[in-house]
Order: structure tokens, then sequence, then C-alpha cells
């Protein structure tokens, strides 16, 4: 396979990247952004202060696989951290290196913009996830997470 | 106890502020900042572009905790998420309730910006933090959380 080419998310091709995330809600049993979702999702990646960043892996028109991700911050290492969001690759594009080509992209970012580290999580049941991960050289973390829902806020 | 008072992190009380941190990295086991990191940890506060916000809880003249946050986002919900990066209350102001008013300032903010949630993580080791995130209301969730660290990036 020749190398995807990432292309970042903008007005052109927001509709792809808005099947891609309706393929991954599918794939993790999720319900998909309704259209005021969608509309959030326009207007806090395109907008003048962006709350996350998206691109998708373009193997020739194919959209073949996309990242989302922002920047946390650790007060330990007093750096920013690149947090991967999502990473995707629908299921008929599988096996052929997107996903590690997509994860060595966000690597780079996160080098180029002086972060002290990359995090992500996955779904426990994700076991093609996990290996992946583990092969990536990446360390899982002794780290519980705990969330309060809007409702519960 | 009265109420503390949540004061947002200047240059007025920064040195009260990066006690507070070298007390938490003390009871982490971890190493605290050295002078080049507390310098970014400035400018990332109190610069043009804010990577996070901190806020002391003053009890009177005593600096009795402190909470640093900033907002993720969830494709999943397109909203911003309230991260809590760090949340403690030295050893000598325990009991009083002090944490208690922190996580609920917190969830303030989160309401009054409009997140979906609000989430933090919990070293596996720490049963006293365990316990008041249980109490909170805070579900645990089924995530692994991964890293790779700068020299693996």
């Amino acid at each position: 396979m020749n190398a995807p080419v990432m292309e970042k998310v903008c007005a052109g091709n927001f509709t792809e990247f808005i099947s891609l995330i309706r393929n991954l809600a599918e794939f993790e049993h999720l319900v998909p952004p309704d259209a005021a979702a969608e509309e959030r999702l326009r207007a806090d990646a395109l907008g003048k202060n962006p709350r996350y960043e998206a691109y998708i892996a373009k193997c020739g028109e194919y959209a073949a696989g996309y990242v989302t991700f922002y920047f946390t911050y650790s007060t330990f290492l007093a750096r920013p951290t690149l947090y991967l969001e999502d990473i995707f690759v629908p299921e008929k594009f599988r096996g052929q290196g997107i996903g590690r080509y997509m994860l060595s992209f966000c690597r780079g970012i996160a080098r180029d913009r002086e972060c002290g580290r990359m995090e992500w999580m996955v779904l426990d049941w994700n076991e093609p996830a996990i290996r992946f991960y583990t092969k990536s050289g990446a360390k899982k973390l002794d780290w519980y997470v705990y969330r309060l829902d809007r409702e519960d806020l």
C-alpha cells in the first residue's frame, strides 16, 4: 500500500469526516451524532477557537481512517500532552498499516509541539486495539478513570 | 469550618501554588518541578494562551488545597469535558470538607461552560481518594489508559 495522505478536516471534507465518526459509533455500539451534534462538531473543529483537531487518512479517493486529538497538560512535567481522542480505521481498510501510519503521524505532531507525552484510552473489550497499542511501545497505566455525566454535574 | 474561598492562581499567589504542587509531588512519590518546570507552569497558566486553569482554596490566610483543570472534548457528545488534572488537600487540612468543596466548585464550572462531562484519573493505590470519588456519585469507567513518554514519541 502507498502511505495515506493525512488531510486536515475542513469545510470541503467535513461530510467524509462525519461518515467516519458514524462508522466508529456503530463499531463501539454508541449512538451516532444527531444534526445538532454534527453542527457542534463542525463549529468546534472549524471555528475561531477550535476545541479539537481532526485528520482524515486519504488513500487515493478513499477516506480510510481518521484521528481526532487535542492538547491536555501535565502539571507534573509542565508540558502539554497530545491526547488522542479517536483513532479509527473502517473494517474494509484494516490490515494495511493505516492505523500504524496515523499513530506515527500523531507522534510526529506531539514531538513538533514539544509535548511531554501522548496519551489515549481504549475500551477494555477492544482486543485488536490493545494488541496494536502494546506493539506500538505504549505503556498501560495503573490509573482508574472516573466520570461525572452532565446530569450528575 | 467556613467554606474556603477559591482564588484563581495569578502572579500574586503563584508561590503558594508551587508549594502546593510540591506537596502533591511528595504525596505521590514524584519528583517536584525544577526551576525550568516552574517557569513553564507560570507561563502556561498566566500567559496569553493558558494551557490550564488553577485555583487555590484559601481558608483565611491558609492555602488549604488546590485544583488544576482544562477542557478536553468528546466527539461522541460533541461537547467539551472539564478534565480535572489535580485536586489536592495537604494532610493537615484534610477531613474538613475542603476536597468536597473544591470538587463541587469544579462541577459548577463544568455546568457554566456547558460541558457534557467531567473526568479525572486516580492512582490505583490511592484508597482515600477512591472512596471520596465513589461517594461523589462519579462512575469508574472500563477504559485502559495508554501512554507514550517523550523519549518514545
